[in-house]
């Protein structure tokens, strides 16, 4: 951690006061806002795979999933704490590109490296905390969607499942290289006002089962914005996509782009029995990506 | 992480707006507070091994070492969050006795349980983030020793070694469950106003290196006080005891002991070349446990 000391100093976030090399790291919040805290495990031979995945795309990766739920809430990143236990397919080499791949995304999105933890182990495993910020009481939750709001989606589904199916091309690396949707998630929150949103890790289905859910709601929905070459089960119920999914209400102006990211409105918020989802008038099962249900 | 939700209620700290269950946890800070924020890597068969560790022990240390390093700095925990790679070891009855024996200490010492993630891996690997706070710029660092400052630790030294060793008795004990001394770094920050102060997590000889490296001075010890049927080479390199090592200036005063708990003077502070340390006039090598040192 010694090397990465000196190499984040220059990314000290205000409100960081100590980063790496005490027992704790020290951050100074501001009065005004909430903190939003997510934790996101990335592991060998689950999410990444030494021959297919480089240390720099690996460490990239494990930053954007966290900033992904960062963007979600509408928040803006503070710091990060990485937790990496080094597998045998983890040289110092690849450690040193895992960081320079994380410390890549995290000077784009001005987010401070403040701590961590290494150790040696067999499978390789990074645990990733990231810290964001939003004016108090302000974030963007899963348990705000109303019947009669609009569901929406940026961007489009389907292509991180198909990379991962052809390791080619630009699905390829839309799974290697998911952008953080961090713009968006500020413009919903400020502009929008979106009354809920969350982001598309595990899959369409099985997210918006958790959004309707969490807000005692059903979802109908007409479509699914495909990536080029993705099936419709890909967009539906593949995961790892990051982008945003959220709901507004009838009376909000949504765009129907927002900085070049197409925002499609593919459904509406019914009563119903909370967490059920139709797909053209038929019930749509949450297929989506769970660890303990599909290990 | 549905079942630990309703668990967790209870523990809602002051500040935690929002737990499990959306992409973020929304934490309320207080404007008079600086917060801590430390992650700590618990990797079977490295850390602890299926067949001698019980779920619950592995998920109470896991809490406590965080909450050492909160300690160490005087801080008084808020929140922790938790990542849990479950390996082939991990069954679904272990992962409740992990997170039983988590919540056993959380409760204790009045931690939330703010988020985590969780998944499916060979090796079992936790990560933990544990958030603590202190009043603004009062944080004990590990920087602030000086030239003249007695060196002190809490308790007794290579309980831990020894019990890895014997895996009998208190030492054993004190392996599986040490008790982080979150009372006395409050006591150190706001009465004894140590200079300096952090947790010997990785030797006595290791993290004193580390002290006066962060310091920029030497140190001059006598002795390490030894838990019962410890050798010397325990006591001063073994890790794993989560005492409080910290230094006080001259006019301190520095009680013999804190609720129980022994204070022991073992030295001085000097000038000298920064980081090195001497045990009675000859230098004492740093060799507790260094991950990438001793893979």
């Amino acid at each position: 951690m010694e090397s990465l000391r000196r190499k984040t100093g220059m990314l000290r976030a205000s409100g960081l006061r100590l980063g790496i090399g005490d027992d704790c790291a020290i951050f100074r919040p501001s009065a005004r806002e909430d903190l939003l805290l997510t934790t996101d495990l990335l592991i060998e031979n689950v999410h990444f795979e030494h021959h297919t995945h480089t240390g720099r795309d690996v460490g990239y990766k494990a930053l954007a999933r966290g900033l992904s739920d960062i963007a979600a809430m509408g928040g803006a990143p503070r710091f990060c704490l990485v937790s990496l236990a080094a597998g045998a397919g983890a040289s110092e080499r690849w450690i040193r590109a895992f960081f320079a791949g994380l410390l890549e995304l995290a000077k784009q999105t001005r987010t401070a490296l403040a701590g961590g933890d290494m150790a040696r182990a067999k499978q390789t495993t990074c645990d990733i905390v990231v810290c964001g910020a939003v004016p108090r009481g302000r974030a963007l939750r899963r348990d705000g969607a109303r019947p009669g709001d609009s569901i929406y989606v940026s961007g489009l589904l389907g292509g991180s499942a198909l990379g991962l199916e052809t390791r080619r091309g630009l699905a390829w690396r839309r799974h290697k290289r998911p952008e953080p949707r961090l713009r968006l998630g500020i413009f919903l929150r400020e502009r929008v006002r979106a009354s809920a949103s969350m982001d598309v890790s595990d899959g369409l289905s099985l997210d918006l089962r958790r959004l309707c859910l969490a807000s005692g709601v059903s979802a109908h929905i007409e479509a699914a914005p495909r990536f080029p070459g993705a099936s419709l089960e890909q967009a539906l119920h593949g995961g790892e996509d990051y982008e945003l999914l959220f709901t507004a209400p009838p009376r909000a102006s949504v765009p129907s782009q927002f900085r070049g990211l197409a925002l499609h409105r593919i459904g509406i918020i019914r009563k119903g029995r909370p967490g059920s989802v139709f797909l053209n008038g038929r019930r749509l099962p949450a297929l989506g990506y769970d660890h303990f249900r599909n290990p």
